[in-house]
């Protein structure tokens, strides 16, 4: 079997330019996953990979996942440790990546609890965002434009596998207010509405996160029916964007489920 | 007045050294905060600062932050933008910076409710707890030995004024036993124990949080009544350590903030 040794291999080269470029990303709709666990949830959530690049230390668990990519149509190829470190986002690359089709999950039917994270720039804050978002059932992501793409090998990383299980959409703000027709839309802003713990949030809901830095922008402003912040005790009421996001998809979470769960017990 | 201009003045060296090594943090038990907002807020606290650099770009807010600092016995110092940015820890120095005495601000009496970080290595994530810990009223926060250390440039960025506002000790295992004798204490752990919701939080408390990656340690462990975990809906356990921990101390101090309150209304 050919083991590819150069930088300037065409396979190699796409690889390198699908790390480094968004536009890249989204010209090919493909983005790269690194290191044995993400590949291996790759394969075992039947994704399509377009390739596997390994070196020769091919443990059992990742020559497992590349069988399993590979026998869905995933080319495996075999590179020098070297061309393996110049293909990684990392500094200590873990001997497998996949390149992976942007996975484009269909959101569950109905549709009824959307976060929108808007003008998210910081890429170790998206991925931690789309973590929780993970962990406390959101069903669909959406990332307003002035966003970090979502594929950014960063955010992937920071994502621990929510690329891989959760609905996540790049679309603009017209698109936004098309799919949120007949939401109860939310602006998270520190010190501003109501508390989150006095809202109502059962029924279609969607919550849009602002960046650190600027907020919310124009567009958000205009398509939200009311602000809601985070109660704080302390001297100051400032978080980081992750931290902030991540406590109102707790929080919010949990009311829609205890509420959920009161209507099943009612209905039986 | 004089300008410095060269990287081999003793205060430059100085100033670099404490950018980059925490050994040499630690002998001068001092640390550096860059910008007009973290310089302003420490001459609001009070804080005494050993040195005050600026270029000649000064505004009227680092003029007025600078004198402040000056009048209590810090010594300003002009340089030139290059040594200004040799001095920086961030890619765009904000044109003024302080040299800070630790500030080793005395917790409150009597202490009742303590954050232990454990074996937090990533500097952002420890600057955002730090800020989290601050914006819901914890009392003190505990480093323990293999934290990254609380003057770390990245971890004083993070924490957005936390470091001149929260009491924070870097503390040996023997020391942390000692301040917390009396204390129900908590390890939180991602699907161990009981729910954060289910756990009585009144009283002298204190809640370990552990690194990303291993978890709590041995030390940790031997001191806890148990553990703690954030209940979730989704289909993974598991967020990045610095969401993890925000949430639970969103939900810790909340819950204290509620108890407090309807004691107080019993006794009025």
């Amino acid at each position: 079997m050919e083991i590819i040794t150069s930088r300037t291999n065409d396979k190699v080269r796409l690889i390198r330019l699908l790390q480094e470029q968004r536009k890249i990303r989204e010209r090919e709709r493909l983005f790269v996953v690194e290191g044995t666990r993400l590949v291996e949830e790759a394969a075992a959530a039947g994704l399509k990979a377009r390739m596997i690049l390994h070196d020769d230390h091919l443990g059992p668990r990742e020559r497992s996942a590349l069988n399993r990519l590979a026998a869905a149509g995933g080319e495996a190829i075999e590179v020098t440790p070297e061309i393996l470190k110049y293909c990684s986002d990392t500094e200590t690359p873990a001997g497998v990546l996949a390149v992976l089709d942007w996975p484009e999950l269909p959101p569950p039917e109905p549709l009824e609890w959307v976060v929108v994270a808007d003008g998210i720039t910081n890429p170790g804050n998206l991925g931690s965002l789309l973590r929780a978002a993970d962990a406390f059932g959101v069903q669909l992501v959406v990332l307003a434009p002035g966003c970090v793409d979502a594929f950014n090998p960063k955010v992937v990383r920071g994502g621990m596998g929510a690329h891989l299980r959760l609905p996540i959409r790049m679309l603009d703000w017209r698109a936004i207010g098309a799919l949120l027709a007949g939401f109860q839309i939310w602006l998270a802003e520190a010190r501003e509405g109501k508390s989150v713990e006095a809202v109502d949030w059962d029924g279609r809901t969607a919550l849009i996160l602002g960046g650190e830095a600027a907020g919310p922008g124009e567009p958000a402003r205009a398509l939200a029916a009311g602000s809601v912040h985070i109660p704080m005790s302390g001297k100051i009421e400032s978080l980081n964007a992750a931290v902030a996001g991540g406590i109102l998809l707790y929080e919010i979470s949990r009311k829609r489920n205890v509420s959920t769960k009161s209507t099943k017990s009612t209905e039986s």
